[in-house]
């Protein structure tokens, strides 16, 4: 690991560089230290760590402390081992048991590809599951095998509907990933929110403002003070009447389709700290090339080709494979103030 | 039939009041009049005239000219045949045959719904298929069904991408259906452009600006000119590069994993008056009580309760729900001038 102090004329903040495996074991002692399980605890670091190696910075190691601070509370369940229904040919549901949803998806995760090699497509609708972070590292490695991968997961209340006053969605998000040839897949994960909730606590911690139109405060007013949206007030969704149908679509097959709760309805009052939406989630998984579309792979990397010929300078997911790179060479680049607290928190 | 003739005070055109029967009718000659098969109009003349009948105009009487034009250019088959083919267990792929899709659906609509009922979910994936009218058609009898159902189509090239200068995407619509316990289902059919293509044309057809920020003229320049976006200009998507990625993926879903064109592919020059773009088109269908969750269409309606509660005066949907129960008790309107071009074309 290097350390690199503060150059004050650039006023850049000392940091340290990890390497990613020794970031995930740091994660992992973390995350066993406050009562996730051992095997939990290790989908859950590397999925906390590879957000912070790709520069997804608002699902990085800055939601440690929520992690832990839900666990103490006892609002969410570290150990907790889903209970996995086989329900048809093409459809599996998960009860996540009041834990974490990406090892609920792991457990899940291969009965799912053998449905979707043998039907061709096939579902996992998981419910009582707590999300907390980035979408893509869910749905990216199914295309890294070939196949096209969607989910939504709802998570709470901070978005109010088109033209609304109140809150009734949670950020919403969608996940997107297909394969392409000899590149690395096409991946998204959007909110269905003008801005994802993440981004909005960064912020509040800097001090900084947010971009106008992105917000409002406890009384339903247009406001750029990203504490007033996250103490009473309520995000927009993006793109107006259009955005905010997407994020209806996300509670129904996040949570209606799940048997999971809505954004607004699980009650974390009587667990003081608790910050991990306990919703539902869905993935639709594809196998593209079933039923001899053996060109499919090839056609999204003529297609993503297009749309920069025709000018869109980055794709999503484009940022991401850099930076990962990047970090895979040199290592994980975090503040040294950030890296002290994940020590504390290994040692809480 | 009812008329009523201007009134000169309010300068109101003057309207016909036809019976929707005998709209479905009326079309159906038209169709059948410039080759389509009989089993072919019946469908395509229902399609369309339920979108006049339920106020969706752009979609509507309007588009005829459009279909007859693109019949005589020789450009789509109105008589084909398409051919289904059955590839596992819960996939099923459509050949529509340089057909209308409407037609290619109904063929395959048996088959994909008994494998949702047998394996929870399904898809149907279609190419070599001509959409010409909205979407929500395809969508909504699935869930008068009690399925949830998801549909993507691609179009003509007509959108730029985000921070883009040329157009690669069609108008790209998502339409989503699900089931809601004693009311009518909750169905959005939006397009990924900031503007509906029909739309567009209306305004240019009435002479009407745009609202700014929906277009582009030739150079690339934002226009409100609604002819400058149709000549040589083009649209953008909708919400910047959110919008922007949803039509990427329905362009990915639509056409590279059907095996469809994609939206700039097709090549109809030399088909002189085709107007209808040849892509494809992708359902997914998913049984959301299978597996026990039985409470599906109820928590459904509790949302969109929960929508309209929190300030949202009119969800996607209920503008056409009531348009359509006046037309079934009077009558579709429509104004004389294009009730003779009707007559006219089924002259022609």
């Amino acid at each position: 690991m290097s350390v690199s102090t503060a150059n004050s004329p650039a006023e850049q903040p000392a940091t340290v560089k990890i390497p990613f495996e020794k970031l995930v074991t740091l994660l992992e002692s973390i995350f066993t230290r406050h009562g996730v399980s051992a095997e939990n605890a290790k989908i859950l670091a590397q999925n906390c760590a590879s957000c912070e190696r790709d520069g997804s910075h608002s699902h990085g190691i800055f939601r440690m402390p929520g992690y832990v601070s839900s666990l103490k509370s006892g609002w969410v369940d570290g150990a907790a081992v889903p209970v996995i229904e086989d329900c048809a040919g093409a459809m599996i549901r998960v009860d996540a048991k009041n834990g974490f949803a990406q090892p609920a998806l792991a457990a899940a995760r291969a009965l799912l590809i053998e449905k979707v090699r043998a039907n061709g497509i096939a579902m996992l609708a998981m419910r009582r599951s707590h999300h907390f972070s980035a979408l893509w590292p869910d749905v990216e490695p199914f295309a890294d095998e070939g196949f096209v991968a969607l989910s939504f997961v709802n998570s709470f209340a901070c978005v109010v509907p088109h033209g609304g006053h109140s809150a009734v969605f949670g950020t919403n998000p969608v996940a997107f990933a297909s394969p392409q040839k000899n590149e690395p897949p096409f991946v998204f994960d959007q909110a269905s929110s003008a801005l994802a909730n993440g981004d909005v606590q960064i912020a509040a911690r800097e001090g900084r403002p947010l971009p106008a139109g992105m917000g409002v405060d406890g009384q339903g007013q247009p406001t750029t003070d990203a504490k007033a949206v996250l103490n009473g007030g309520a995000l927009l969704p993006f793109g107006g009447h259009k955005g905010s149908s997407i994020a209806l679509m996300v509670e129904i097959l996040g949570a209606a389709l799940t048997g999971g709760f809505f954004s607004g309805e699980f009650d974390w009052s009587g667990h003081v700290g608790a910050q991990t939406p306990k919703t539902g989630q869905l993935f639709i998984v594809i196998d593209p090339e079933r039923g001899g579309n053996t060109m499919f792979a090839e056609r999204v990397s003529q297609l993503t080709a297009l749309v920069r010929e025709a000018g869109q300078e980055r794709l999503p997911g484009d940022r991401r494979f850099v930076t990962r790179q990047k970090s895979l060479a040199e290592g994980v680049t975090i503040s040294a103030a950030e890296y002290q607290r994940l020590l504390g928190l290994s040692a809480d």
